[in-house]
C-alpha cells in the first residue's frame, strides 16, 4: 500500500494536464522482499537477493533513477547502490532537507520502525541537517510497532490503532517534540485514516517531489 | 491516476495481513501511450506501439497475466492478444459481469469515453450478459467528456465537474437506467471525489478482484 501511496503522490504531484504530461513510471512491488526489520534486528532473511532482482528488471525496463518506498530499505541502500549505475534518490535525505526547510530551529520527533531507529538511519541524516530531534521510548516504540504491523499493514481499522497512535505522539509532545517525522510508508496512511491534523514530515510526499524534481517536471502548486 | 487506482484497490481487496501475503505487481504506467479515444475517432496517433513496447517490458519482468486499466484501451486488445502468450484479463468482460450479477434484471446507463462508445466494447459485453443497457444522449457524452478531460485528468477540483456529472446522470435516471457502469477509470475517481452514493460497477474494482482469482488469492471479505 505503501508503493501505491507513492505512486499516487507522483501523479497528483506532477504538473500535468493531461495522460501524456506524466512521467513513465516502472513499479515492482514485490511481495517476496524479506521483512527489513526483522533482518536488521533479529537476523532474518536478508533482503538484498530479493531487492537486487527488482533492481535488475526495473534497470532492464529503461529506468534513469530508483526510488524504494520503504524507510528501513534504506538500510540496505550501500550494497544495492554498488550493483547498478542507476542513481538511488534517498528517501531519508528528501524527508530531512524538508523537515529543515519547513520546521526550522524546531524539534522533530522521528516515528520509525525499530530497524530504522535502530540502524540511525534518520537520526544521522537529521543531525546532517543540524535538526534537533527526540525519538520514543521504549514503550512507546512497541506501540507504534503495533500500530505498523498489526494496524496498518493488516488493514486493521484505524479505530483500532488510534489510541495507540495518539498515546505515542502525545508522549513526545509532551517532551518537546514540535513536529513528527512519519518515517515508516505505513503512517502517513495511518495519519490520513485516522483525520489527524499533526506538524508532520510524510518521507513518502517528499520523495515523490525528490523524484519529479529529477525526472525534469514541475511539482504542481497547491 | 487511473493506474494507481487499479494498484491500490488490488492492494486493499487482496486477503493480506503482512507484505509477504500480497500479489507481485509490475507496472508500466506508460504517459507516452497516444490518447485512445482520438486513434479510434479521428485518426489519432496508433497507441498500438507505445502499448506493445510496455507488454514486452512486463513480460520480461514475468508477468503471469495482463491487465490494462484504461477501457477504451481494451478496443485495441485483439491486437495486442497475438502479441503475446500471456492471458489479458478482461476489464470489460469482468465489469459486465458484475452488472448482471448485482443487479439482475436492472437497466444500466454506460458512462464511458466517446471511443469506448462507439466501438460498442461495453454494449456487446452487457448484452452478452443479458443486461439491458442505455448510453447519454449527444449533449450528454459531451458534458461527460468535459468531465473526464477537463475535470479528472487535468486534476480540477471536484466542484468545477459536479454539475455536469450530475445533470448526466440525472439525465440517465430519468430516462430508465438503475444503475451505472463506471466504464471509464477516471469516473470511479470522479465519483469518490463527489462523495456520491450512485448504484454502480466500478470496472477498476472489478478488474482487481478478477486479478486476485486469476493469480490464485483470496478477495478480502468487508
Amino acid at each position: 500500500m505503501a508503493t501505491a501511496d507513492l505512486f499516487q503522490k507522483i501523479t497528483a504531484l506532477t504538473d500535468a494536464n493531461r495522460d501524456n504530461d506524466h512521467i513513465r513510471i516502472y513499479i515492482d512491488s514485490n511481495a517476496s522482499i524479506p521483512d527489513r526489520t526483522a533482518a536488521i534486528l533479529e537476523g532474518g532473511a536478508d533482503p538484498v537477493p530479493a531487492m537486487a532482482d527488482s533492481l535488475r528488471k526495473l534497470e532492464s525496463c529503461g529506468a534513469d533513477c530508483v526510488i524504494m518506498p520503504c524507510n528501513t530499505a534504506h538500510y540496505f541502500l550501500p550494497r544495492l547502490e554498488v550493483l547498478t549505475k542507476l542513481p538511488f534518490l534517498s528517501m531519508i535525505q528528501a524527508a530531512a532537507g524538508a523537515c529543515r526547510r519547513r520546521f526550522p530551529g524546531k524539534t522533530a520527533a522521528i516515528l520509525a520502525t525499530k530497524g530504522t531507529l535502530s540502524a540511525g538511519l534518520y537520526q544521522e541524516a537529521l543531525a546532517a541537517e543540524g535538526v534537533a530531534f527526540l525519538v520514543p521510548e521504549a514503550r512507546e516504540q512497541a506501540a507504534l510497532m503495533e500500530v505498523i504491523y498489526q494496524g496498518v499493514k493488516a488493514g486493521a481499522s484505524p479505530e483500532r490503532y488510534r489510541e495507540a497512535f495518539c498515546s505515542v505522539t502525545d508522549g513526545l509532545t509532551r517532551r518537546g517534540a514540535d513536529c513528527f517525522v512519519l518515517a515508516c510508508t505505513e503512517l502517513p496512511l495511518a495519519v490520513r485514516s485516522l483525520g489527524l491534523d499533526l506538524p508532520c514530515v510524510d518521507p513518502t510526499g517528499e520523495l515523490a517531489k525528490a523524484a519529479i524534481h529529477f525526472c525534469g517536471y514541475s511539482v504542481k502548486e497547491k
